[in-house]
């Protein structure tokens, strides 16, 4: 049996509060550790849980049947979080993916934030977008802050990281381009967004935006706004982004 | 002169770290502090400048153009602010508004978390919504993390609280009413967004939603997702709806 061959001794010894060169990462949180145990799990190394969690039953039938091991200890769990009501954890081996060549993408072009990087994750799985490509330097997928703020959505769909956005075009030649600037050329508007089979929405840094070189790559974009504020929060114009154009071009998973 | 009549040693001793139940609040930054000055310059109490900053010469001139002590002050700026990078805070009087009878509305019943009741008022002055009610209990709008939040765009729009949502609906009987729920009766597809001159647009608390008792106060709308997601984050669903309807209805300030 699998739990048999693990050797949990060493798994004790060595997890520790997240390091971004670390090679696991953990879920906080039962909602997540349960989205990370049904998406991702042969990457589980172990869920941890309270001594005073409540909904012991269910979560130890999971984990029998995905044969992970479930360990019972309050201390890693204080240690790993630093929140008082988190009662279930999940440690799970850092892996990574490709990106399908068939369906959208979201690109973030050096997302600097790790709560936004989240929030984006669990936005575009919400309208059903299960490919992001992040151009590096960028927020660290893996931190514990960005999964739960992903609230387990990370889980379920893939992710790649490249070095330049010219990486990206070269991997991904036949996806439409679609760059969100403030100065786009091309206004969204509800009853006229641009029509695509196969798109890539691309978004630049929260405070920076993306430079006008990327003026030039595709189509560019402006979400109307009004003059009183600076500019959308980044999230907000995934968001939009990514509904609209959905929406616009009925692709479902 | 105005400057003069203004009893400066008192303020010093008062100013503290923010409480709720305080009759003035705070700008942290730069930025939210201009927006401060010229949006709602009658409620300045005065504007702290570290010794520092590099930019004091044009801070000066618009304070001192709208009679508006400048001090420099290290100190309560440290103690204000958390972060190291703070060089100019803006000390206020907190205020009250009414609503526009004329204008589209957002209402917030019992929103719970300050940083998204900030990010919600920068959205939707983004597009154009410049009056918000709040069902109270809810997350307390003049509280420093809820300003900087709102990047300063607190000071564009009008707010009012109400005791229920009954209380609103009593003093703006014109508007119609949408109520954004996952049961919701009507899809909220781009080609058949709700056509009206005068709207409420209704979003619930962040954990909860609106109870089932909103299905029938005008009409209910569902942002269609996936199901590979709990719900939509509250700020994105906002988003969403102001864009959407604001669009669609080209209702402009």
């Amino acid at each position: 049996m699998k739990r048999v061959d693990r050797d949990t001794s060493i798994e004790n010894i060595q997890i520790k509060p997240y390091k971004k060169d670390a090679s696991y990462s953990y879920t906080l949180g039962a909602f997540p550790t349960y989205e990370l145990i049904l998406s991702r799990p042969d990457e589980v190394i172990k869920v941890l849980v309270h001594s005073s969690y409540t909904d012991m039953v269910g979560l130890e039938a999971l984990c029998k049947e995905r044969n992970i091991s479930l360990e019972v200890n309050d201390k890693l769990i204080g240690k790993l979080s630093d929140k008082d009501n988190c009662y279930v954890a999940g440690i799970f081996k850092k892996y990574s993916c490709q990106l399908s060549k068939e369906r959208p993408h979201i690109v973030l072009v050096n997302p600097g934030n790790m709560g936004n990087l989240g929030t984006i994750i669990r936005t575009i799985v919400g309208f059903g977008i299960y490919d992001i490509a992040i151009i590096l330097p960028g927020a660290d997928i893996f931190n514990p802050k960005t999964v739960r703020a992903s609230m387990g959505a990370l889980f379920k769909l893939n992710f790649h990281f490249f070095n330049s956005f010219d990486e990206y075009r070269r991997q991904y030649g036949r996806h439409d381009i679609f760059t969100f600037m403030l100065n786009g050329e091309y206004t969204l508007n509800i009853k006229d967004c641009p029509k695509s089979k196969l798109f890539s929405l691309v978004f630049g840094n929260e405070a920076t935006g993306l430079d006008d070189s990327f003026l030039n790559v595709g189509t560019s974009i402006m979400i109307p706004q009004s003059s009183d504020v600076d500019s959308l929060n980044l999230t907000i114009a995934v968001g939009i982004g990514a509904y609209v154009f959905m929406n616009e071009n009925k692709i479902y998973k």
